[in-house]
Order: C-alpha cells, then sequence, then structure tokens
C-alpha cells in the first residue's frame, strides 16, 4: 500500500528538519516508527528530500497536547533537540494559523517541553537546569572557584585554559580572543577526544564581544563543524555567567544565526529563545512514500 | 510582489534539480533570468529546498520544443549537464502524463539537444562528437597509437599510463587493477591540477570488468569527488574503445548508479542512456519565493 505523504520542512539557524503531522490523519499516522531505512532515504540530500532529520507530531500518550518524534539524518532516534522543537513550534503555529502568543505541552523522549511562540515569532524553549558536577557531564576536570569544572587542556605547546557544563551532553568551552585566527579543525577534533572527557564531548571556542553578546564556533561531537547548536549556546552562557565574564542573559552569534540566552538568578532552567522558519511544502512522490511493509506497527515497543 | 512558486525535485543518479516549468504560466515566467543570490538561496541544503541546481522551463526562441535554463547550486548559468536534461525530460513526460516514447527538440546554450523517453523509463540523451586532438582537450599529451592522447603521469615514485579525452571538458582516464585500494583523494587532486592540463581536467579512476562493464570512480574538476558525470562515463567508453578494452557499448558504473554509454561505429556522436526520478512536488513558502525585485526583466540581455 502507498501513501501520499505530505511534509513541510522547516529550519531553525540552519538545523533543518522535515515534518508531518499524523496526529490525525489516518494515512500519516501510519508513518509512526518507521523503519530507520526509510528515514534515510528521505533525509538523504541528493537521493531524497534532504534534512538533518525527520520530525513527527503525534497524538498525546498522557497529558500532553502532542508527542514528538525526532528522529536524526541516519534512522536513529533522537531524545530532542533545541533547533527541533523549536521547528515544529512553528509548524503547529502556521497549521492553527495563529501566530500569536501560544504555547503547546510536548511530549518527548527527554520529558515534557513546552516550548512558547512569542510575538515576535520567536520561539522560547526551556532547556532545563545546567550540570555543573563533573561526574555528571562527565568530566575529570575539578571543580574551580567559580563553581563549574574548570582546567587546563594541553595540546602539544599549546595550553588552553577550558570550562565544562553538561545540558544532558557534554560541553567543553574555550574562550580565546580570535575566533578565526585559531587552528579550529586540529583543536576541534582533538579536544572532542580529549582525556578529560570519557564519552568525548562537544567544543566551542568562544569570545566574548561584550557581557550580553558572545560569539560561538561549534565542533559538535560525533559531527565535527555545524551551524549552531542550542545546548552548547545555553552551556556557553551558563560558563561565561559563572566565571564572570557575561550577565545572566546574553545574545549568543552562531553560524547559523543568533540565540537569546538566559539564566535568570544563575540557577534553575536556562531559557532558549531563537527563529525558526518554514520553507516549502511538499508531497512525496509514490516511490519515495513509505510503503506499508516498511512501517514498524508495533508502536509501543520502540518507545 | 511575492509569487507563490510551484517546483518539483528530481534526480539523476544522485545528481538532483529544481525543475519549474515557465512555459505558460505567467506567474512562474516572472523567475525566467533569476537573481543569482535567490538561486543560491533556494539551492542551499541547509536554509533553502537544496540541490545541485536549478532548471527552468521556458517557452522556445526558436524552432524547439522549448527551452532550457540551468544554473548551479552557486547562482551561476551553465550550457548543459546530462544528468540535468534528463531530469528535465522525464519532468516533461510526467506533466503530460504520458510516459510512453517521446522526444524533445531542447534549446540550451549547447545548441539543441534531442532526449529521448524510452519505453523502460530510461532516457537517451546525444552527447555529442568526443574530441580526440590535444589542442581541443586541451592537453599536452600527444596522440598515441591507439589514435587518442595517451602517455605517462608521474606521482613521486608512481607512474600512471593515462588518456585524455574531451566532451566539451577535458577528462582524464586513468585505468587501475583495483578501485578501492587506490590514494583517491591525494592522486585526484594532484592529476586534476597536473601540468600537461593547462585548463585542469575531471579525472577518473577506471576499472574494465568486462568489454560491455566499467566501472569509474569521479574526481570532478572543482568539485573533487561526484556521485556521477555524464560526460566523464562517455570519455571513458570513447577511450577504452580506442584503445581495444571495451566494445562500442557498455554498462558504466558510477557512485551514484549505472548509465548506458554508446559510440556506435566509433565515430560521431555519444549515447548516454540513464534514468531520472522525481522526489516530490512543493511550494515554496513566500519568504523565499521571488520578489518581483529580485527578478531581471531584461531577459534577452543574458542569453
Amino acid at each position: 500500500m502507498l501513501v501520499m505523504l505530505q511534509f513541510s520542512k522547516y529550519q531553525g539557524l540552519g538545523n533543518d528538519f522535515l515534518l508531518i503531522d499524523g496526529r490525525e490523519d489516518q494515512l500519516t499516522q501510519q508513518v509512526i516508527n518507521p523503519d530507520p531505512a526509510w528515514v534515510r532515504k528521505i533525509c538523504d540530500r541528493h537521493f531524497g528530500i534532504g534534512a538533518d532529520g525527520l520530525i513527527l507530531a503525534l497524538p498525546p500518550r498522557a497529558d500532553g497536547d502532542l508527542r514528538m518524534q525526532i528522529f536524526n539524518a541516519d534512522g536513529s532516534l533522537a531524545e530532542m533537540c533545541g533547533n527541533g522543537i523549536r521547528c515544529l513550534t512553528r509548524f503547529l503555529a502556521d497549521i492553527e494559523g495563529d501566530l500569536c502568543v501560544q504555547r503547546w505541552n510536548i511530549e518527548t523522549l527527554a520529558g515534557i517541553i513546552c516550548p512558547v511562540l512569542q510575538e515576535d515569532g520567536q520561539i522560547c524553549v526551556d532547556m532545563g537546569t545546567p550540570f555543573l558536577d563533573p561526574e555528571s557531564i562527565p568530566t575529570t576536570l575539578t571543580i574551580g572557584s567559580a563553581g563549574l569544572p574548570q582546567g587546563e587542556c594541553h595540546l602539544g605547546s599549546t595550553s588552553l585554559h577550558v570550562a565544562a557544563v553538561g545540558m544532558g551532553n557534554p560541553h567543553l568551552i574555550v574562550p580565546v580572543e580570535d575566533l578565526e585566527n585559531i587552528p579550529f579543525e586540529n583543536w576541534g577534533q582533538r579536544l572532542e577526544k580529549h582525556h578529560a572527557f570519557p564519552a568525548k564531548t562537544n567544543v566551542h571556542f568562544l569570545k566574548i564581544h561584550s557581557p550580553n553578546q558572545l560569539e560561538i564556533r561549534v565542533w559538535e561531537r560525533g559531527s565535527g563543524p555545524t551551524l549552531a547548536c542550542g545546548t552548547g549556546a545555553c552551556a556557553s552562557l551558563v560558563a561565561t555567567c559563572l566565571l564572570g565574564l557575561s550577565d545572566d542573559h546574553a545574545e549568543v552569534l552562531l553560524p547559523g544565526g543568533v540565540l537569546q540566552i538566559s539564566w535568570p538568578g544563575r540557577r534553575g532552567s536556562v531559557f532558549m529563545t531563537g527563529p525558526a522558519e518554514p520553507i516549502f511544502d511538499g508531497v512525496l512522490t509514490p516511490l519515495l512514500s513509505p510503503s506499508h511493509a516498511e512501517v514498524l506497527p508495533q508502536d509501543d515497543q520502540i518507545i
């Protein structure tokens, strides 16, 4: 059985996703728990539609307004993604045709997330509380005077002052004087695998323009250079805030755009505010639509 | 003025294009000679739709059935592209809803091209006559006993027996025993700039499986490794045919798929037969649609 599948593509800071509304339509609900091979096929940038991932809006299981399933381009299931949930939020607002202030309770594998669509079209997401104890990050760096893991990383004859913050995933923050004239690739791949981070780490080279403006170049664990990393922007603000180098709110410039990060009172949740934009709406040709055989019907066995 | 723009994405051997039918619709004709910045925007794989290029089907200027305008992802105008014209051919057939044998006379910057849609859905394109004289390719290699430029290229202590063929662009053919165990990147980038090719060259490492089956790994001039190169597949068949290593027709295996290449009687035109597949149909959101201001109205000044 072939399904003609409607989808939309959205991007947040250049992180792009295919979105499918499977909340009511009986046909599109058939894509729940899709075959990873099919996800890889439609995310392929030459043979498929092309995207960093696939996001499904599904009926809620519990008290949420809906449930989000998010897949990486390699077909694996992701827990959560800051850029992705902003795209889903804007997608929901566009479907409802109402761009006034709105909030949704979205069930994710990382718990209920409540993104808020603001009047200016930006979306604010509660990214949770940062981890500062070394074991949770995890890192072998030890807590310094500023209350977060700090230390020096040696790369040959170069010694870098660094700090570490966890946001559910590990982040290494490296303040530098000049973002352009660093050996970005070399340092990035060596720091990602630095022995102080037993589970490897995301690496962010950071330039402080002012107490309310930071700029980072992102080296993502397992991916290398990327256009944006929401958790990395949050971790950077937490680190500079504790080190006395920034306020508790700042705009963070990334290669793909700008995020507003705030950590009110330096405790509790970090909030990320940023854009998400529609690119186009599409209909998959039958050749690429999931056949019934490609869909796993045992929804409950996976999540 | 904003235009809601309908488009389709097709791919041939993984070379993917956005196609817009501007033959009749007054609105879509406004995209004739689009602003290169707009082409870059919609071809961008993260912030736009994502594609290797944009193809417009336009009303004919002379005796053709239609005129093709093809743009690279960087916004520059391309003369012709074998994979691209196969995609356009399949697009035209899909619009007409009739997949029986059909042919179109398509006006391109490389003259009239007459692709033929076969019963099996494959598209056959006359790729023109190969150039074998060194000046036309251009190369400083000299004509060998087989009637085409041949010689040895030295890379350090390695000496490679090579041949050269022009198909409007230069191609260097390097027969090897084992396609997997060659230093592909290293040899590719050094041969691309080898002093025997004053305008640089495309490089094809070639394995002969049988007189009717070749396999190539493609290093494209200016692009590096690519999934497919139609002119390179033609050049490879011409070279092996003249060197007595293949028949005058063979299937050529490329990373992105298979092309059938024939050079009937070893003279005149080379014919390339291969697939093109629809991926999806879409509608651009107003944000990405070309505004009137972005469109150059002086059609005749460009082509």
